[in-house]
């Protein structure tokens, strides 16, 4: 049963506001990057009546009413989220379609764990329902805590606590003598993505893992547990995905294309990217009686959580006996896709997307994003009924499935590769959305385009604008450098929906939010509802506002450049800096070898450790050759040259009034599939799927970026073979890049 | 009633055992510095007849024995633990006295704490009988925890919390807009000595103090408690002094002067070093509900303990009671001294220290150290028994009253200062020791010695030395460079009984101790027991050994040495080194307070702070001055010179046989006062009583050192006329020594 709770003026075009507008003089007349002086004036003024659309109150009427229900990948909720969507971007004058594929998503059927040694406890593995927490009470159609792509399986074992379950934590345990073969791990949240900790257990021959959030990292250390404050509570649990998504993501069984009803599947137990072994999220309730039974050596003190207790690694004597099985089902995802057609470069598309599927009501992530991406849409939609047309095309997209493993977003852009390798120019996503800090990751050619925005973004707080802040917060953490010029955007890993555009498609992206200044322990739980967010996210709505601007602004402004807003400089030297980065990489580890070589030939830790203690004294390593990276530094120098030389010829071209007609026409067809050239066919070590050589997440650590990921993994995993394979990839690719920008500034010269 | 336990066989002088001895031949022939080759050898004979008569079970039997009842200064126990020791010494064949002086020592009349809001609950304050640990169980006598120094006091506030309580905690909460004026503190145990939180709170407005030891620092964080593990239980105590000894230790109404029974003593309420508010010590388990009834801003993460609750800081709303009352006795403090005269320089005296008074049992804390001095005392009975004397006269000095703020030791060096002026070359302390690595804290010139009998004193856990533990364990940590070479010696600040010697009468000191692997949960509690001893302290008693042959060895080679053992390069490299970290030190003032100002001036704290807490801005800071270092950077380089020449010139005379009779005897005598150059009369700011220009302990921070501290602390504190006073003061010193210097070398080349 679904409620309206929508106020219908909100959908109907609030066209007649338009009339009364009186064009706002902004302050700054500094040309937005891409754009004459008078085109730069006149998308401010357009700017300032976006601005004048945007109402908090639509974004909390909406996500009150879109957080209503459970509204997981599959369930009713979802679809009618879809429904609703899909009609309000219709009414806002969007071509709206869904597009809707068929995706392995597994639910739990079973869920039992119990300590069964030293004493005997069956774990309670549910939220509770609270009277501060409206939507708490609502057990229909929603899913119990559970980690999705889960191996099914009914395991018995002693228990080892590994920290947070990453590569390095186990050459802690080997030190001291520990072996996870055979056993059960218990790791904690945090450290790395989620889906590490059981890939990397199973790798290790451990036979079941269980995740739990430590009051240190996501509890009462930092704060008063809801409903009091905003951290998790003891009986509070992380849901999430282990797909390996850092292998690819989106549907298990159709990887690299589109998981169309009569998409050739793999058979499930072939696919690569559903866990070994079965592992299941707890609370810090149900661990304590965990750790509290282990004996063995204690933790190292970074490994130590919050919870009263001495954390000691086992194994054992905790014994714990775990059983889960899932509905392994294919169930529809839902994306809802809606155009608006450019006028003069109607093949150019500029993508603007946020995910609507949630864990369980998803207020936060992500429907807080989701509001602000609706209220730009209707804005946007607004502004076209006015006679306005964008000159490129915009196409918002709600994405379904994006919590199990990206599945609605990367199944589209499989679906839709050849289209969009054409036509996309850029990607701009958005998810959970907050109060406090504008923060963006993406393709470092914008650095300067949003930089600019955020200049012209105000912060609802402070009445600074969202760039004042930020370079307030980098003065006041000692970071002056970055503080002046351009803002640092992150480069981009993974986490969210940009992943296949911009890392298996090489379009140009950007992830954008706010956040920082609220609290975290609602994540991926019961309790990230409306009653949570209105207190800890963004009570008053204003910065899903801040974020519509700044999110509208980044649309409008690459759909109306008159030459694509691209500023290569910040490219390459970003990339300069990762390659320094790697070089130096290199030569610590190869320091750092040698001194452990040198420290176990004069028995140092045999002298050092504590003889009454197990200590295993480390093995040598080989020692870390002298590696090649001049191909690297001479494609870097070109790119960098190049860059500087396009940026230049481009500055000076737009001073001068901008190009012809056929000379943008020209330049925008080229720049639209620069990026696409730092893809390589063949992908990455053990992931073709990831093709771009600039940025991947860790194949061993998740959501964290690794920049030249092919040079990177290769030094830190020791297989020098594929450091010499991609200094050249990467080379090549920088050097397509470069042609491609040295064919462009004569473009601008000629 | 008194059990005599020990067996009247450890009493009698085992001479017979000699007759039977063989001398070893040790492996290392490098000449011990201040030894000619043959002396070297001689002296290396002598520690291996030392060695053999070591017992464990000596310090077994006689640690039980003196631990088996309370023994604080004052107590029946401790009276009788000085006779028996006294008779011992005698035994030995020392000539023996018991010196008692009358100091001021407060014991606890009354003591309440009751949270009075927003629940009402009185805290047990009591420590419980534990049956794994005999003697806790032994009540009479035994004084409960509190903190020796407090004030009377009966107060009602509200609470803030203030971390460790120490001066820059202070700036912090001022940063969120809490003052402790007239409000009750509760800090923690650690980051400072305890006696620095109830100064500087008092100095702040606090109307009261409460010191409880958080399981992060001092309980279950770092491993199972007592009696499972050693770590402190959730009713444990911490007891202690908070006397204010940076400015004067030593009996509260006599500084300077000896407490002898007529000395002339100043009013109570005029001694500077008592505190002016009361001061408890608490365990976990009375902070926490007094932590979970806290409200106002959370604590920086740093300040955040190890109890499963927030950290908030208050004020408020729990609100206490505090009341105590003492009683204001003068008590009789027994030092035994016990003398062993030299055959060529019975005026030059090495003396040999450790204290016998313990908070309860004292098992560890002192007793640990001072059965291994008595073993070694035995074992140099022994020697002398067999024909051997010693060169210089040994003094061997157990002390009383240490705990409450270096009693005994204090009196003992103030009545006798002219004396000890004249014939003392050295003081070596110890006190707690177990298992582990060998530390050492003293004067610098004195490396070179510690170097060679850390090479020669093997460590009973790996049979390497205790140096090439060390060594590893420096390796381990990376610290390759202070590896080779010399060991670098801790400069002392305070904490035991070393300081009137070293600080008020400029005798070289050392320090010297086992430990490190151990665990540390029973300091200053019931539990410092013999059977918490057996367990984690030093379970063999082997360390105990290997402490007696460090301190013998230490004394002995003093006692021996044809050229008083030190080696001034070394300390003019320290000091060359503590300098360029005083200037350091005000160059990075500068800088941070003109980044701080910038700051200021640009906003950016109101900028990047969250509007919706309450966070007072920073207040702009006069700038830093150039300072005048140049005077001390001459007397450096004239030192490092003086220092050099002389090391050179006594390593050629070594070599070349040795000093005649009479250039001994000249240098010896120029030697005995060098270190007494380094005093000022005037002594330190604040704190005349501290009169060593290179050595103290910090006003502001207690135990910890303070190098050149008429400089650094006048840095720190912003007080540029006691920098310019004291850049002369220490200048002077330094030409003093440096005089001394270029006369002895002088004596060596004539």
């Amino acid at each position: 049963m679904r409620r309206l709770l929508v106020p219908s003026t909100l959908i109907a075009v609030a066209g007649l506001s338009l009339l009364a507008f009186t064009p706002v003089q902004t302050a700054d007349e500094t040309p937005l990057w891409g754009f004459t002086q008078a085109g730069s004036r006149a998308q401010r003024e357009l700017e300032a009546r976006l601005d004048a659309q945007l109402q908090p109150d639509s974004l909390r009427v909406w996500l009150k009413y879109l957080s209503r229900h459970p509204n997981q990948l599959g369930s009713p909720g979802d679809s009618a989220n879809a429904e609703w969507i899909a009609a309000h971007y219709r009414a806002w004058g969007f071509q709206t379609r869904i597009d809707t594929y068929q995706v392995l998503f597994p639910t739990p059927r079973e869920r039992l764990l119990e300590l069964v040694a030293p004493t005997r406890r069956r774990m309670n593995l549910a939220e509770p329902v609270l009277k501060e927490d409206a939507t708490s009470a609502i057990v229909k159609g929603r899913l119990p805590p559970y980690n999705a792509y889960s191996a099914d399986g009914d395991v018995e074992a002693e228990v080892v606590y590994v920290n947070y379950g990453v590569p390095q934590d186990y050459e802690e345990l080997a030190r001291r003598g520990i072996d996870v073969r055979g056993k059960i791990v218990l790791a904690r949240y945090g450290g790395s993505w989620r889906g590490i900790k059981p890939k990397v257990a199973a790798e290790k021959g451990a036979i079941g893992c269980l995740i739990y959030s430590d009051p240190r990292d996501d509890g009462y250390y930092n704060g008063d547990v809801y409903p009091k404050g905003a951290w998790r509570r003891e009986d509070g649990f992380q849901r999430g995905s282990v797909e390996d998504m850092p292998q690819y993501p989106g549907d298990p069984l159709t990887p690299g294309v589109g998981a169309t009803r009569d998409a050739k599947r793999m058979d499930r137990k072939d696919s690569p990217v559903i866990m070994k072994i079965p592992v299941l999220p707890i609370s810090y309730q149900d661990a304590e009686p965990i750790l509290a039974a282990m004996s063995g050596p204690m933790a190292p003190p970074s490994w130590r959580g919050a919870l009263p207790l001495p954390y000691h690694l086992g194994p054992g004597p905790a014994k714990v006996h775990l059983k889960l099985a899932f509905n392994w089902d294919l169930v529809p995802a839902h994306d809802v896709v809606a155009m608006l057609p450019g006028s003069r470069y109607p093949d150019q598309w500029v993508l603007r997307g946020n995910h609507m599927d949630g864990w369980v009501f998803g207020a936060g992530d992500p429907l807080s994003g989701q509001v602000a991406l609706l209220e730009e849409a209707r804005a946007v939609g607004i502004l076209a009924r006015s006679g306005w047309r964008p000159q490129r095309t915009i196409v918002y997209t709600s994405w379904d499935g994006e919590e199990p493993g990206l599945l609605g977003s990367t199944e589209f852009a499989e679906d839709h590769a050849a289209e969009l390798e054409r036509k996309a120019v850029a990607y701009i996503n958005s998810d959970s959305n907050g109060r406090g800090f504008l923060g963006v990751g993406g393709s470092h050619q914008l650095e300067r385009f949003v930089t600019q925005i955020a200049g012209d973004v105000k912060d609802p707080e402070t009445g600074a604008t969202a760039l004042a802040r930020l370079r307030a917060r980098l003065e006041v953490a000692g970071n002056d450098g970055a503080a002046r010029g351009d803002l640092e955007i992150s480069p981009l890993g993974s986490g969210s929906d940009y992943t296949p555009f911009l890392q298996h498609l090489g379009i140009p992206s950007l992830n954008i939010g706010y956040g920082g200044e609220g609290g975290g322990g609602s994540y991926h739980s019961v309790f990230d509802s409306f009653d949570y967010y209105r207190r800890f996210g963004d009570p008053t709505f204003e910065y899903g506002v801040a974020l519509a601007k700044t999110g509208g602004r980044a649309t409008l402004r690459l759909a109306d450049a008159d030459v694509l807003p691209f500023r290569y400089s910040s490219l390459a030297n970003r990339i300069h800096t990762y390659l320094g980065q790697v070089e130096k990489l290199a030569g610590d580890m190869r320091t750092s070898t040698q001194r452990l070589d040198h420290l176990v030939d004069i028995k140092a830790y045999a002298l050092a450790d504590d003889p009454t203690e197990t200590w295993v004294v480390p093995q040598k390593k080989d020692s870390v050759p002298y590696l090649n990276f001049a191909p690297l530094e001479n494609s870097v120098a070109r790119l960098r040259k190049a860059a500087t030389a396009y940026d230049a010829a481009l500055a000076g071209k737009m001073a001068a009034g901008g190009p012809s007609e056929q000379e943008a026409r020209n330049l925008n067809g080229l720049l639209q599939g620069l990026e696409e050239r730092l893809l390589s066919p063949d992908g990455l070590p053990r992931r073709p799927w990831f093709r771009h050589m600039i940025y991947a997440p860790g194949f061993w650590t998740g959501y964290g970026v690794k920049t030249l990921p092919g040079v990177r993994e290769g030094v830190e995993q020791r297989e020098w073979d594929n450091v010499s394979k991609y200094v050249t990839e990467i080379s090549d690719a920088l050097d397509r890049l470069s042609s491609g920008l040295e064919q462009a500034t004569g473009m601008l010269d000629s």
